[in-house]
């Protein structure tokens, strides 16, 4: 597929995805220095996400700035569509919001819509959604949020709540503009064109219980910014601030330079898996930027800009030094495909290790997190 | 407008209404002597309503009286969709589900769609169709219902129970059906297309709790077929049982022949109107099918097919003797639009004077029939 027919919607990702032609497709602003460095006053280091432009683009990330340079409060939105198990690439958004908890003390809420892949999947049971909700959860859990300062829900269970704002949002939407929006035509069903105001409601909800505006600022892969472009809209007819949104690139699939999926086989590493099913999955489908034989890559080097194991470490290798060096090393020909392939399986089975302790430790705080009612 | 053109959807009734053309456009079934037999074989006596042709047609309600006639049970479903005080016509179905309820001691889901006209309705808030919710509930109560039986809810208030089975609903709707049945286009907001969800779900909901099919009843005006004709086609996909309808013509507005509207003026009589209120708006406004003179009134006798204020007592004079001989004197020439407006007025007012002592009474009952959580 040449790189014009990228596609990128919150249900379906392909092509090889521009990034840039994503800014301005999509009306947001990238994240330049002059934005970092603000943040940077306040934060004192920045996430090495930003150097390795993970988290790219954003939306009023400015106007929360501005609040913050004045002292005012801002609160976290995001979450997380349930259908399936848990990988690498859903973790993202998730260890970046929890850097941005800690450094400012905000308050989070994590959503849960167990209908929305109910909606979009055919044979997919609202029961089958919840069971991997609470599933899901513990990896959430896993990540470190403060059980203080973070609530987790599910649309169905918290719907009570939620209705009559997803009401608010829906009257002022056409049908007209949800399909330029998500192209939407006479066969989706009801429940795909009432979703989109179900995940708005988040970015309003403490607006409504303190009846003051509240400003939200959401971390999220950029597929989602469309359903927040029509918040965004509608804010101001409710009187309310439009959220801000802070945008991250997808990580990319072990066979693909797509997105990382579950429902695309051989492209995902769960959280679930074992160090020999990493090291297996890594070796056998992780695509290479090594050349064809030794003596080429020796001679020619390797490409990391396309290598998948070497993305993996850009995203998940803390040691900025050690990754340049990394980059150098298989550029120059001097670390073989086979090697930087070790390096990746041990970082990711670091992490995994200590994800995986921490999840297990997640199932007896779960109730510390849940909104029901 | 002629015949032809006339027009029933939830939320428009204009034309003269052609009710047998509604039965086999609807695809519901005429109320005959067979069934109502089988009915009468009940409840000892059936409902004036029946004989007066105001409960006119149904759908599967020959399925519930299988299920009676075999030692079975149903319950009632009706709603009111809250956006202005309550006329005579909205009483009309209410009284007939009363009826129901005494004879065959079933429980009632009382549904207030607070969302419904919220959608609808350009300048409308929820806080205003909350309070109308509220101040409506009173009429509703007025009627009678066993409390330990009638239970009333809120959509708003009651979404947390609802949601996810109308989620269920929504997922087997496609917009191209909802489009074919309710005549929505691209300018529908999002709230007026999901909203048909939200009122199946009732027709389901003691199935939910019980976990074992319940068979549900509706009784309703005509207009609101649409919204189950929808739930019964999906029905079987979710293994529940078709909710039956049964269904009654539009109590006609003062001026016309159509419906009964808060929203058009002078065609409505409101259950707080006083008695001087009813007189007025009788005297001035009630279509007469008297002559033009009293000599010729003599002579030719009036109509009383076309009488409003005869319609009325067709509708409220429960003794069938008195308004046979109100006919025949009307029909007869005996009888002057005068002296029929007389009695109507009468009629109404000693209704009224009943439900207004009843809904006073009601301000202390409500917290015995909402159902919040």
């Amino acid at each position: 597929m040449p790189k014009e027919e990228f596609k990128v919607t919150p249900w379906e990702v392909s092509g090889e995805i521009d990034y840039d032609k994503l800014i301005s497709k999509f009306g947001v602003e990238a994240l330049d220095s002059r934005i970092l460095s603000r943040l940077k006053k306040q934060t004192g280091v920045l996430h090495y996400f930003f150097d390795r432009k993970i988290f790219f683009a954003h939306k009023y990330f400015d106007v929360i700035l501005n609040d913050i340079e004045k002292g005012g409060k801002f609160y976290l939105y995001t979450g997380r569509a349930p259908s399936g198990p848990v990988h690498l690439g859903h973790l993202v958004p998730w260890i970046f919001t929890k850097w941005l908890q800690d450094k400012f003390g905000a308050t989070l809420l994590f959503q849960i819509p167990d209908e929305e892949k109910f909606f979009f999947q055919q044979n997919l049971t609202l029961e089958e959604t919840k069971k991997w909700a609470y599933e899901n959860i513990l990896d959430i859990i896993a990540i470190g949020f403060d059980p203080k300062k973070t609530k987790i829900f599910l649309d169905t269970e918290y719907a009570g709540h939620m209705y009559k704002h997803a009401a608010m949002i829906a009257k002022r939407v056409t049908f007209s503009t949800a399909k330029a929006l998500f192209g939407f035509d006479n066969s989706n069903n009801l429940g795909e064109i009432f979703y989109t105001c179900m995940q708005s409601v988040p970015a309003f909800l403490p607006t409504f219980f303190e009846k003051k505006p509240t400003h939200c600022l959401i971390p999220c892969a950029v597929d989602q910014d469309v359903h927040f472009r029509l918040t965004r809209d509608i804010a101001p007819s409710i009187g309310f601030p439009k959220p801000a949104t802070i945008l991250c690139r997808f990580l990319p699939g072990l066979t693909e330079g797509g997105k990382m999926s579950s429902s695309v086989e051989n492209t995902a590493i769960f959280t679930h898996d074992s160090p020999e099913q990493v090291r297996n999955k890594i070796m056998k489908f992780a695509f290479s930027g090594g050349r064809d034989t030794i003596a080429e890559h020796r001679k020619k080097g390797g490409v990391p800009e396309i290598d998948v194991s070497y993305q993996y470490l850009n995203y998940f290798l803390e040691d900025s030094q050690k990754l340049k060096q990394i980059y150098q090393d298989y550029k120059s020909g001097k670390l073989l495909t086979g090697e930087l392939k070790e390096i990746t399986i041990d970082v990711i089975n670091k992490f995994l290790k200590k994800h995986q302790v921490a999840k297990e430790k997640a199932k007896s705080q779960v109730e510390r997190f849940m909104m029901r009612d």
